[in-house]
C-alpha cells in the first residue's frame, strides 16, 4: 500500500468532491477539532443536536460555525440525535457519519436500524485501522482492532470483505492479506490457525475479487520477508501486507494499542459495513487521530462516489 | 522494572557464580552462537549429543569447546539426548537447560516427564518475554506469547506465578501487573475482562505476595498513565508496569512480534514453570536474542539460588 498518511488522511487541500459529514451531538469538546479542521477545508457538515447547546460550545472555543447546517434537535434526545444523523446519510445528503457526545449504544442501534436503512442486510459492522510509518514504511489497514469480540469464519468474511472494500477504495485494487495467528502451522487446538486456512481458500478463490492471501502467519512472519525466508516460506505477502487480519478481538486491539503506544505510529480508525464510512472518537484518542480518522472517513467515502 | 537490557542479559562480566547449562542437542549451528558466547563468560556447558558430531559442528565454526564437558548420546535418539540434559538439570548438575537441534516435542517431553523430575507436580510451562527500551525505557516482562494457547483462570494463576517468580528473582520484588483485555469494562461478553478482574483479585489479595495487579486494561491504558488519566483510571500500574500479563495465545503472539518487529526493541525469552529456567531458541530469532535469552535465564537461574 504505497500511500502516505498524509494523502489519505488529509481533507486539508480542499472539500471539493469531498461529501458532508453527518455529526450526531454535535455540542462535543472532542470533536469540534476535527470540525473545525474540515470547516476551514470546505468540508460540508450537518450538526445533530440541540441549536443552543451547539452554538454555545462552539462559541466556549472561539469556533465559527460557517457554512455548517446546524439540525436542531429540539430535546436532547440522544437517541433522536443518532437517528437524525443516521438517517442525513442514509438518505445521502452526508457521506460520512461522526459520533459526538452521544453514547455509543445509541449511535450503534441508530447505523443498525432497520428502518433508518444505512446498513443493508447482511452487513456486519467491523473496525479498521490504517497505520503508515512504521516498520518498511508502507501503509497496512488492521482490522477488527474495535468491535468484533469474537467473530465465527462467517463474521470474518464480512470483516475481510470490509476491509477490501476499504483498500480499493484508497486504490489498492489487489490488495495482499496476511491473516494472523500465532503459528503457520495449522493446529486444530488453535481456532486461528484453522479460521486462517479456511479463509485463505476462500480469499484466493476470488471471493472477494482479486487479492493475494496468505496465513497462518505469526506477525513476524507475516511483516518481514527475511523471518519468512528463514522459516521456509516463500509468500508475495510476506514483508508486502497491505491488510493484517487478526482473530479476534484480544489480539486486534492489542496489536492496534501496540503500533499506536510503543511504535510512534500515525494512526486513523472508522467503522465500516454500513453504508457510509462512521467516525467514532474516542476520548482517549489525539487530536490529530480524530483528524486524521475523519480524513480517512472522507477519502473512502469519495472514492465509493 | 528499573534494570537495563544489558544488565540482565549480559554475562559477559564473568561466570563465576552463574550454574550450568545443559544443552540438548548441542551439534546445532543454531546455538553455537550462545555457547560460543558463554564459554568465553567463564559458564560451564553439558554439550549432549553425538560426540563426533557436536565436535565435527563446533571445528566447522572455529569454536574451541574449552572447559565445555560434552556428554556422549551415543546414538543420535533425539528423546535419549532430551532426558540426559533434563536430567542433568534436575540432579542439580547445570542450571539452565537449552534447546539444540532436537524437536520442540521431545524437548517437552523430556522437561514434563515424571521420573526425570525437572517439573514439580501442579507447576504449568509458560513463556516470559523480556523487553527493554521502548516506550518510557522501562523493562517489563510479557507472558504468555508462546505456550499456552487458551488458558483458563487456574492456568492463568500459574502462568502469573511462573512471571512474579522471574521478577523478583530479577529484583523486583513487588512486581507491578497489568491484566490486558481489548476494554477497561468488565463484560460477560469479553472472557479476558472477566478473568482480569477475578484474577486481580486474586492477586491483591496476596495470593502471589507482594505485587500491585490492576485490569482489564487495554494496552494503551496500561502503557500510558495519560491515556487512564483521560479515560478516569488513577492506577499506580498505569505508566508503571513490570508484568504485562496477556488473556491467550494470539494477543501474547501479536504483542510480542509486534514489539520485536515494528518498535526496533531489544528482547529475550525463556520458558519458565520447570525447575531450571529452559531456552528455547527459535530459527527466524537473531543471535543477539539467543544469547540474550541465555543470558536472561542464566540470571534468574543464579537469582535463585
Amino acid at each position: 500500500m504505497n500511500l502516505s498518511f498524509e494523502t489519505v488522511t488529509s481533507f486539508t487541500h480542499g472539500g471539493s468532491g469531498l461529501p458532508a459529514v453527518a455529526v450526531a451531538g454535535a455540542a462535543d469538546d472532542a470533536v469540534l477539532g476535527a470540525v473545525d479542521a474540515g470547516l476551514a477545508a470546505g468540508i460540508g457538515f450537518f450538526l445533530v443536536g440541540n441549536n443552543d447547546e451547539i452554538l454555545k460550545t462552539a462559541g466556549k472555543h472561539g469556533l465559527n460555525l460557517g457554512d455548517a447546517v446546524i439540525v436542531d434537535s429540539k430535546n436532547s434526545d440522544e437517541a433522536a440525535i443518532c437517528r437524525i444523523a443516521a438517517g442525513l446519510c442514509a438518505e445521502g445528503k452526508a457521506g460520512v457519519l461522526m459520533k459526538g457526545l452521544v453514547g455509543t449504544a445509541s449511535f450503534t442501534r441508530a447505523i443498525l436500524d432497520k428502518e433508518i436503512g444505512l446498513t443493508e442486510k447482511g452487513s456486519l459492522l467491523s473496525h479498521i485501522g490504517f497505520f503508515a510509518g512504521i516498520g518498511n514504511g508502507k501503509a497496512f489497514l488492521i482490522t477488527d482492532a474495535a468491535i468484533n469480540i469474537l467473530p465465527d469464519v462467517e463474521a470474518k468474511k464480512k470483516i475481510l470483505g470490509n476491509a477490501v472494500g476499504a483498500a480499493r477504495a484508497l486504490g489498492i485494487l489487489e490488495p495482499k492479506i496476511a491473516l494472523l495467528a500465532p503459528v503457520e502451522k495449522i493446529s486444530s487446538k488453535i481456532q486461528s490457525t484453522v479460521d486462517a486456512a479456511e479463509l485463505k481458500s476462500w480469499l484466493n478463490g476470488g471471493a472477494l475479487g482479486n487479492v493475494v492471501a496468505d496465513g497462518p502467519f505469526a506477525l513476524d512472519v507475516a511483516a518481514s520477508r527475511e523471518a519468512a525466508r528463514i522459516k521456509g516460506l516463500n509468500s508475495p505477502v510476506a514483508g508486502d501486507v497491505d491488510i493484517y487480519f487478526l482473530p479476534n478481538l484480544d489480539a486486534g486491539n492489542v496489536l492496534y494499542k501496540s503500533l499506536t503506544v510503543f511504535s510512534g505510529a500515525s494512526s486513523a480508525g472508522i467503522l465500516s459495513g454500513a453504508k457510509v464510512p462512521v467516525v467514532l472518537t474516542s476520548r482517549s484518542d489525539t487530536e490529530e487521530v480524530k483528524i486524521a480518522s475523519l480524513g480517512l472517513a472522507l477519502q473512502i467515502a469519495s472514492s465509493k462516489g
